[in-house]
């Protein structure tokens, strides 16, 4: 238990500048490393991603118990210290204060880590490869996250989890700027929303129901009900037994639907302009975070173009073909051939970003607007980020009568989707939309490998916990 | 299929004013009512809460056979009218564009209704007993919701609406604004979070896990993964079969935590001043829509402290002692003496909203912090609109070892919750927070009487569609 202390002010690390020089301050920290030698004790006190150098010395402010208390106390540890700021005369190059270092005259601690961490924050920040011939350790993945609470204190974690939450807020600001409503769809539903495969069963009381496998459904419920154009963002579940780099069997959906005018391209030039916007956020606002994680995992910086690349398909089965890829005009892309095309774009192109539009109409689902000048292919798109997808989408049928033919065609059992046919009786637009997996726009826009690493508590076919 | 139309600027209701005059547009709008009258036909255009009268005339633009079309095309249909805007003479009262009507020129069907509507918005919109002597009909319940789509078109649903998505905005513009960190939790766990009872079960490939009851054990891992300050925004998952006006089983949770300083009332501050900024930006931002919701649901306007109201549990027992309640010392608050302390505490204090403090260690979770100077009590709160809880809260308990004591004292399976009582061995700040219910903090503030009201897709024991 803590006793008040209203009347204390607590300083923040990243606020200990030469302005603070000689006074006196309190400072609420985590013990990131500890060194006693001989009288003195060099602590390093970090919050967050900022650290700064301290010194216990035997003195007149310090005796010699103070000294070897403040050795004991373990790393991680949150402790309180008075102490007095004093300018340095050479940079700390290894902390995120250079300039100044704290002379403790009190320490106290708040809370006691156990002495043995299950892995060290230095371990986990090194960069593949670095340190290898001293025999330093990294730490691999699994241990990273079993023991996610520690593994996210590393300033990489905490880079990549700061941007995301800036991903996130830069997706509805820039949708709301636009007039787009957020709406709140239910995730626990009475038919798969999607055909039926890859859906997780829940007890329902008596009966059973799904988990959504997107807010499909219920956003374009949303646009027949007159809201225009929505956005969500939301758990997705996908009972998919998918061991890759790429697929959780819950990740976030940044969700967008909305009614066009004349055609599906405003559509999509809407999407691509919200992109556009989340990567000059990205680039303008979190340059910190991203030096910082590339430090760790460098990458080559995120290239965009304005206005977003459009190609089709079947210029994309071309260029394949030219590089010497054997497919059929129908056939969809793998994931092989879809990071080859990233390659062929970017080398052509010089972008990261681009759309692929109007699909073969039979490899997307059901409600997908057939091309009406060709009825093999759709008005129907995914988008790209350095070569893998991270936004499928599509116009729209709003019409329940081929909106019913189609379902039938795919052996969707009618009498499940029944009320989601009935939206399109009393008057829909013309409407589309798209889903974004915001853990793979955070993983592609950092160059990372692995989508476990923009997922805070990742969630795959072997994992549930912690 | 609609032909590409890229030259036509489609112009919106709400914009249809004087300065118009005389131009002649297009406009998209669904057909809200329809009267012909001789060589006439009246329509009434609609988007969303906006309306313009509209008329086809026989004349020089317009033929026979065209008034005839106009008149017999359904209601709720989607159509491009081409018009000429014109001055009114008089006012007309009935619609929100009341100084110009639209003479048309051309008419197309854009998207045709059936002609059998499920239910009439006028009848949904309508006001408790208004009407009443002409027999005039109102939609029940069941029948909104069977057909939500529809009533979700009401200048009331989205009104509703329009005003939750503004709340979800003033929580995250508030709490970024005071340096919190937006964070994504997992929905399906490994554990029930809360102890066990009332959880949803999912069929986990070849295991079983949970539905998440609420983010509260990986909010708090994130508090001891660095973070400081967090909220997150999504659906909470309660597998209680309560058949209430306020209980759904799935539901959206605002919820906050955060470390503080030397006192958990740091976070009553947080979230009190939350909730201000919340009612303040509805107040000042959204005065149209609550007034379009009165309309249909009279009510008082929602009234707030500035500090906030904060109550003692002691106090509380005393006030209602005192109106006639008994009750022990330690014993919760029932539904209905929490309505009654609401409006004992709005005729002392004048209040909708106000804060409980310390309840009874009993009544809550195992994880909330004991009340140091008295172990009946704790360190925890609810917080109220007019008479009904909307969150719940506490100082958290951030030592492993006293965590283990309240959760066996609970008879919690400590296997189960293993990654979260090892979340605090390496160090826990100080922290609290609480959860907020979106539905109850709308359908509340605007003083509505049913959380399905302010859910779009309510779920409960006995509604899993649409």
């Amino acid at each position: 238990m803590i006793q008040s202390h209203a009347d204390r002010t607590l300083v923040r690390v990243q606020d200990l500048t030469p302005e603070k020089a000689d006074q006196l301050i309190w400072l609420r920290a985590r013990v990131h490393t500890s060194r006693a030698k001989g009288k003195q004790c060099f602590l390093v006190l970090r919050q967050q991603q900022f650290n700064v150098q301290a010194l216990v010395a035997v003195g007149d402010r310090a005796s010699k118990q103070m000294v070897k208390f403040a050795a004991n106390i373990t790393k991680e540890s949150i402790v309180d210290v008075e102490a007095l700021v004093r300018k340095v005369e050479q940079k700390i190059e290894s902390c995120s204060q250079q300039d100044v270092e704290l002379h403790i005259e009190r320490i106290f601690v708040i809370s006691q880590a156990e002495p043995r961490l299950p892995l060290q924050l230095e371990d986990a920040v090194r960069a593949d490869g670095e340190g290898e011939e001293e025999g330093r350790a990294t730490v691999n993945q699994d241990t990273r996250l079993d023991n996610r609470v520690i593994d996210l204190r590393t300033t990489t974690s905490q880079a990549i989890f700061r941007l995301q939450s800036g991903v996130c807020q830069l997706f509805r600001d820039t949708l709301t700027k636009k007039g787009f409503v957020e709406i709140q769809t239910p995730k626990i539903i009475s038919a798969a929303s999607e055909g039926g495969a890859n859906v997780f069963t829940v007890s329902y009381f008596k009966t059973s129901a799904y988990l959504a496998q997107s807010p499909q459904l219920y956003k374009q419920m949303c646009i027949c009900a007159d809201f225009d154009k929505v956005f969500c963002v939301g758990p997705v579940f996908r009972a998919e037994d998918s061991n890759t780099h790429r697929h959780l069997t819950e990740f976030v959906g940044l969700d967008i639907e909305m009614a066009f005018n004349y055609h599906y391209h405003e559509v999509i030039d809407s999407i691509t302009d919200t992109m556009v916007q989340i990567f000059k956020g990205l680039r303008d606002n979190f340059q910190t975070e991203i030096q910082t994680v590339n430090k760790q995992f460098p990458s080559e910086p995120f290239k965009f173009l304005e206005p977003t690349l459009r190609l089709e398909f079947t210029e994309a089965v071309a260029m394949l073909r030219e590089a010497g890829v054997e497919m059929g005009d129908e056939d969809d892309l793998s994931t092989p051939n879809e990071k080859l095309l990233g390659r062929l774009v970017k080398e052509k192109y010089d972008t990261d970003f681009y759309v692929l539009d109007k699909y073969p109409l039979a490899v997307r689902p059901f409600y997908t607007m057939p091309d009406p000048s060709n009825p093999k292919y759709s008005n129907s798109y995914d988008m790209f980020m350095r070569g893998e997808e991270i936004l499928s989408g599509a116009q729209r049928i709003h019409d329940a009568q081929l909106l019913t033919e189609r379902a039938l065609h795919h052996q969707i059992d009618l009498e499940k989707i029944k009320a989601y046919i009935d939206s399109f009786r009393y008057g829909a637009p013309p409407h589309g939309g798209g889903g974004i997996g915001l853990e793979r726009v955070c993983m592609l826009y950092l160059g990372l490998h692995n989508v476990r690493q923009t997922s805070m508590f990742p969630r795959d076919p072997k994992r549930l916990t912690p």
